[in-house]
């Protein structure tokens, strides 16, 4: 199936615009007219203009064939409308519609009938009973929750099996400043899942890397094996350990699976799985900007030695190392710092000093090191050494995160300068660890994945 | 030991004030400066004023009994300067300086020979090897770290081995809109340590919950003891499962010791663990503000399904209890929304809405509930359901939480709002679940305290 003309259109169609507020078909409108394209609003009873565009009576009255339609209408309309769709040559539809597989049997008929529709006229259907998808570097904002108009172009493409997730991911990156490739709620996942999403967002130039949020899919080994086949680095967020298969079930129309089937799959496919929302997202992030690293050793740099104990603890329970320095590092260190407080791994400055980004980049050229991870406390006098880390990690072919807290409002634009510079930031120390972690598991799947696959 | 002069001081001396920029001299007295009381800079070789306040050449020549004390002197000069404080009636003082016991053995000789001092002038020892604390409701920065002013009053107060984790979490705090009742950098704890601060804080108006950083002890019975003691809520965070024995050793002078003896033994004597210093304030904030749960019976009301998943999936993983609702609360909520999307437990609504704090009511009201947990994404033209939210915990003497997402900065208001009438409120469906399964597993634990306690 083709996803090019769904999720990379010249021109949008809302289906059941609406002038009324707080109608879906009107939030949905206020998104869409963002769109850098061409949006019609569609409503045989709809009069004059909303937003701006006059209203059109159907998509067959559209003088072009329109590449996306997202679907404002209740859910026994839409196998007509799907149809409509079908006859003026649209190329995919977005369904936000709940009443579908995820309730019961007549809706579970009511999904099998739009199957065929769009089938039958070669349409890719996001959802339906989803929220819908966002492309900020586009302005196409096919989603009709409020707020969306304020996410950022980012690397990271998000792939969640619910839509409220999606979007919880996507604010949350927001509120972090950290930017979208493409924001996506599957939903029921009609005839575009996983399986299709997957394989189209490995090919997009816009992501660096796919996070999943997977609640549960009848084939897993499908999905499985087309996050194998990408390029682009996967990590997946699976939920549903503990019996919530009723809920799950009335939800997207899935069962929720054996939780510990889906993880060992996982990290057989080379794909790295966390246990929460913030989590995914921090390791997209990371993944997304950095070098893929080449082993597990970390070197942590850390100017308090509470967090660097903290990050030290968490790295090795995630399966990531801490190597000896080489002398080598250790005499460098030492001459950056006589008296330093601990120059072993972690090296700790004992506070932040102007000499911080210097200790920092000669634990990054240390060859035991494939990845650093950085904590300090902000200090507004001196603030980040910048200088040393902007593009450090291209220059070692190593990534190179930085965590820290401090004065949110103080720090916010030298924070900034950082993320604008490449290195991903965490404001804590286990959420610096556990990108970091993942980082250290990535590179071993890498490697287990290369020999098996060496071995076929 | 009194606490009461280092930790509620009416006069401060700073000890090795500076004019010098970026000396922590001159940082620790322009926080100190700040206090609401007196505050004299000490310096033999200080001329003139300092932040407007005239240099005094030794505590000994301040015409008052200072309360508390801040060493901004390096480590052998600690002594001496300890010896006039003694000689001055001053009743304690903050030891910034490191080289102490975590610094050897001629370190160790050195923190034996300043307790020794204090001992014998009855004199309380925050530190060595700390930067500090603060208490924002006095205005009293007895720490040398930049931006501490920001600090807001709040219930918790934060108990950390570490100065630097103590810094991480109060600015974590403040990120989040949440106060501190008084922050405290533990280090080296010459002769106040946990069992000293714990009774302590216990009895102090402003503390609400003791949230604990531990990395290691030599006296694990006495800590738990005074956990036990405490009738303010305590909860703890143990770092240092694997080994990084050798540099927390040399951080403050302490082993990690056993992570699982510790943490049996802090559930044995009713103190919840969590694994993160953002669950670990999330955890003491929920307490702090919440009535004490009855029970690990967990009502959930949810606007999106995925979300909810997670919530209902993680609080079950951890302990509590998601019991079916009530025939009446049943039947309440299906008359505030016919053909709700789920009424089971999770509360399921589908989306935002106006009757949405109704519903959060009557799940409240249900017997069957001892805590109520509230996910929404955030919609800028509903907000929050403040009236049905605000008095609703102590209208049915349960903590209601509430977790969301949204464009932060159209929220930040409504979210103000809500933490304001005293809702705990986080910005993760799991952050949410995990401070509701601490409350849950606090339940459990304080009930089978008492009934130790009764046996004995």
């Amino acid at each position: 199936m083709n996803l090019q003309r769904l999720f990379r259109p010249e021109s949008v169609a809302v289906v059941g615009a609406s002038k009324t507020e707080g109608k879906i078909g009107y939030e949905a409108m206020a998104n869409a007219v963002e769109f850098d394209g061409r949006v019609y609003p569609v409503n045989p009873s709809g009069e004059g203009t909303v937003f701006g565009e006059e209203f059109v009576g159907s998509v067959t009255e559209i003088d072009e064939a329109v590449d996306l339609a997202l679907l404002a209408v209740p859910a026994p309309v839409v196998p007509d409308v799907l149809a409509e769709c079908g006859e003026a040559d649209v190329g995919g539809a977005v369904i936000y519609a709940g009443g579908f597989a995820e309730a019961g049997e007549e809706g579970e008929q009511l999904q099998r009938e739009i199957v065929d529709i769009a089938d039958e006229h070669d349409l890719a259907l996001l959802g339906p009973n989803t929220s819908g998808f966002v492309a900020p570097a586009r302005n196409l904002l096919a989603s009709f929750a409020g707020g969306v108009e304020r996410f950022e172009p980012g690397e990271v493409t998000i792939l969640a099996q619910s839509g409220g997730v999606a979007h919880q991911l996507a604010f949350h990156a927001l509120r972090e400043g950290r930017g979208v490739a493409t924001m996506v709620g599957l939903g029921n996942r009609a005839n575009v899942g996983f399986e299709e999403a997957i394989p189209y967002f490995d090919s997009d130039p816009d992501t660096g890397a796919i996070v999943l949020h997977v609640e549960g899919t009848d084939d897993g080994r499908a999905l499985l094996e087309v996050c194998r086949d990408a390029d682009t680095p996967v990590i997946a967020y699976k939920v549903g350990q503990s019996d919530v298969g009723a809920f799950a079930e009335s939800h997207t129309g899935a069962l929720t699976g054996d939780h510990e089937l889906y993880t060992a799959g996982f990290a057989q496919y080379g794909v790295p799985t966390v246990e929460s929302t913030t989590e995914l997202f921090d390791a997209g992030q990371a993944l997304a900007s950095s070098p893929t690293p080449d082993g597990p050793n970390v070197g942590v740099v850390t100017a308090q030695a509470g967090p660097g104990i903290i990050i030290a603890d968490r790295l090795q329970r995630q399966g990531a190392r801490l190597p000896e320095l080489s002398e080598e590092t250790q005499d460098r260190v030492g001459e950056i710092l006589p008296g330093i407080t601990y120059a072993d791994n972690p090296v700790d400055t004992g506070r932040p000093m102007p000499e911080f980004g210097e200790v920092v980049a000669a634990v990054a050229e240390d060859d035991n090191v494939d990845i650093v991870l950085v904590y300090e406390l902000y200090e507004e006098a001196l603030g980040f050494p910048l200088d040393e880390v902007a593009g450090l990690a291209d220059r070692v072919d190593k990534p190179v995160l930085f965590a820290t807290e401090g004065p949110a409002e103080s720090m916010a634009d030298d924070l900034a300068d950082l993320r604008a510079a490449g290195v991903p930031t965490f404001t804590s120390p286990e959420r610096g660890a556990d990108a970091t972690a993942l980082l250290a598991r990535y590179a071993g799947l890498a490697d287990e994945d290369r020999e098996v696959s060496a071995d076929v």
